[in-house]
């Protein structure tokens, strides 16, 4: 297996990206991703009760046995809170993708983030589609991640190749996060097209798998969204003669958890006014929900995150976030580590003395500049 | 009944505060409250995992029998995470204050807050004693008060008068806070007079109460402490001659209500920081805990803090910290309003739309100031 930190689109996989005038500043905000065969798709989507549009109509059409063509997701707007008529303007959107594309509509993943609580402007998307259409390539996919930045700095992509029984097929994730980021589940929007050839079961098991280990794991501002959504298409172009043995799929999703892991990576480095890109990992624990609480508990202080952005070696507060996280642990054998503060990256260890369970969780530190970026944005 | 937003010390309280020493800074730092009688005491302490010795020693000496005479107090340091070493010095204080004052240690309770996981500097303490006595006077509790402070910017003071059965009992209440402030319970600490005389049992029910109402309905950055103390006094002064009446005893709760909500929204007011005083109120929920969790989850929001400081309409967000609460609610009856944003006084209201229940909760806004305040605080 190889991880490959640029884009490396799938067989039979076309993408590209534009501005169609959902953002004020003209900057790119509507993306196509387009398979040329009938794909397997598989999604996960925020846990959050609000719910936004394009959630509940990807939830509706990938609870149906389907084929899917294409996902067309815009930044700008969440298309949240939106009531009924959210819903009709991403059952449109799809709709008026479908026909430009001749396929159905329940072909098509509709996606969004951006501002919550204002009507889509669906007209411009739909004007905008021919030139979506006519753009597609093989070599756009980065075009296609930088019109679903929203705060993001840069556009994420990252690829993996993995060879199974001979037969080498490719993964290449791209996703956009930098601000309303906390686990369960990934808060952002993520996408994964693959020619590999799985059946639909073993794609869902896979991507909750990938999932759990990746974007379930980072946390930016303990705010969970009302967007998030991770998809993955499998467009089988790369056919596995005779389907896919237990050791190949087990080498499929190690690909797969890498190249999640590393794009989870991507946003948390990325994170709004971020300065610092902060490990915590926390042993000892009776077990990884204790683990995972307390790492989390830590990772969400806001006196943690501002300690280390003034490079502040104030431990305790570590403890303090430990101690109201509900996990078990002893009073007297915890141990706080942290390594050199003045680095950019910084790792934290803690020993909760308990057990033998741990957790990793990746996240950054709170500046100015995040309250800033979020002051002003509308 | 009255209240006062200045110090009433009841009959038979002394109070009085200076700097020994403990802060850089050379501020005030060690406070010393006595009561002529021994008196009743109730106390409600942090349900952090990692509990500093001062909490542990008062718990110890409150689950006695026993009469009580004195608090002492110290900021700059909070004695957590110190190991045993921690609970000698907390003891040690304890001892050299009742040997100065010529009563038993168990009647000595010992509060500290102020920075986590260094040893308390108990020589100065103990240098500062006969200083600190000498000083006690039934006019300087602003002193006492003042030597509390940690980051906050003004004492904190609040006094009732309420009379029962034709006696006058006060109530005075005094409280530092500014950050680390989270519910569950009151995340400063408050210490509360009164020269009324009631049963220990009728004490610590009114102490409940009280504390369930004000201290654990607010929230500033959702971190909670590890020295959280909120400590009554009641040293009976003023004798009630048949005893406390269930109406007399109900009037003195509501005093005592009045005096800790007053208490609480002013810790709010001079949180690390904060530009804006915030009152949420959640209604429509199916029971007050899913109203608490709901509102809490706006109040602990840092993108709905930010939006505030930025006077920024974004009130999806309030939809989203909503949603992520796990209280009930229906996504197309969700109502949320808030109030002119250009005030310094805030007021949101959301309805879930799921039945009758309400809670109130008091916060402030995310700043920079927060941020740089946090970041060099050691």
């Amino acid at each position: 297996m190889r991880i490959y930190k640029k884009a490396i689109l799938p067989r039979g996989f076309k993408a590209f990206g534009l501005s169609c005038g959902i953002k004020k500043s003209g900057k790119p905000d509507l993306a196509l991703f387009y398979s040329c065969y009938p794909a397997k798709a598989a999604g996960l989507f925020t846990t959050n009760k609000i719910q936004a549009a394009p959630v509940l109509l990807c939830r509706k059409f990938l609870s149906k046995k389907g084929c899917f063509r294409a996902i067309i997701a815009n930044s700008g707007n969440a298309n949240c809170f939106t009531g009924k008529k959210g819903i009709e303007d991403s059952l449109n959107t799809a709709v008026a993708l479908a026909d430009s594309l001749g396929i159905k509509k329940e072909g098509v993943l509709v996606s969004s983030t951006g501002i919550i609580a204002r009507r889509l402007p669906v007209l411009r998307i739909k004007s905008a589609i021919p030139g979506l259409i006519k753009g597609l390539s093989e070599s756009k996919i980065k075009e296609a991640a930088r019109a679903i930045m929203t705060t993001d700095t840069f556009p994420k992509v990252i690829s993996a190749r993995v060879n199974l029984g001979g037969r080498v097929v490719t993964i290449c994730a791209v996703a956009k996060g930098a601000g309303m980021i906390s686990p369960n589940m990934a808060t952002l929007l993520a996408f994964i097209f693959t020619d590999a050839d799985l059946p639909k079961s073993l794609l869902e098991k896979a991507l909750r798998e990938a999932v759990a280990k990746s974007f379930n794991c980072i946390t930016v501002d303990g705010c969970m969204s009302t967007n998030d959504s991770v998809i993955i298409l499998a467009n089988g172009a790369v056919k596995s003669a005779a389907g896919l043995k237990a050791k190949e799929f087990a080498l499929f999703c190690k690909a797969l958890n890498r190249v999640s892991l590393e794009l989870a990576k991507l946003l948390v480095r990325d994170a709004e006014g971020a300065s610092k890109f902060i490990e915590i990992n926390v042993s000892g624990a009776k077990n990884f929900t204790q683990a995972k609480a307390a790492a989390l508990a830590i990772a969400n202080s806001n006196l943690f995150k501002t300690a280390i952005y003034g490079m502040n070696p104030n431990f305790g507060r570590i403890a303090a976030a430990v101690g109201s996280s509900g996990a078990d642990l002893c009073q007297d054998s915890l141990k706080v580590r942290v390594s050199p503060l003045k680095k950019k990256d910084i790792q934290v260890r803690v020993s909760l003395g308990r057990g033998r369970a741990q957790a990793k969780i990746y996240t950054c530190d709170l500046t100015p500049e995040y309250i800033k970026v979020n002051a002003e944005y509308n």
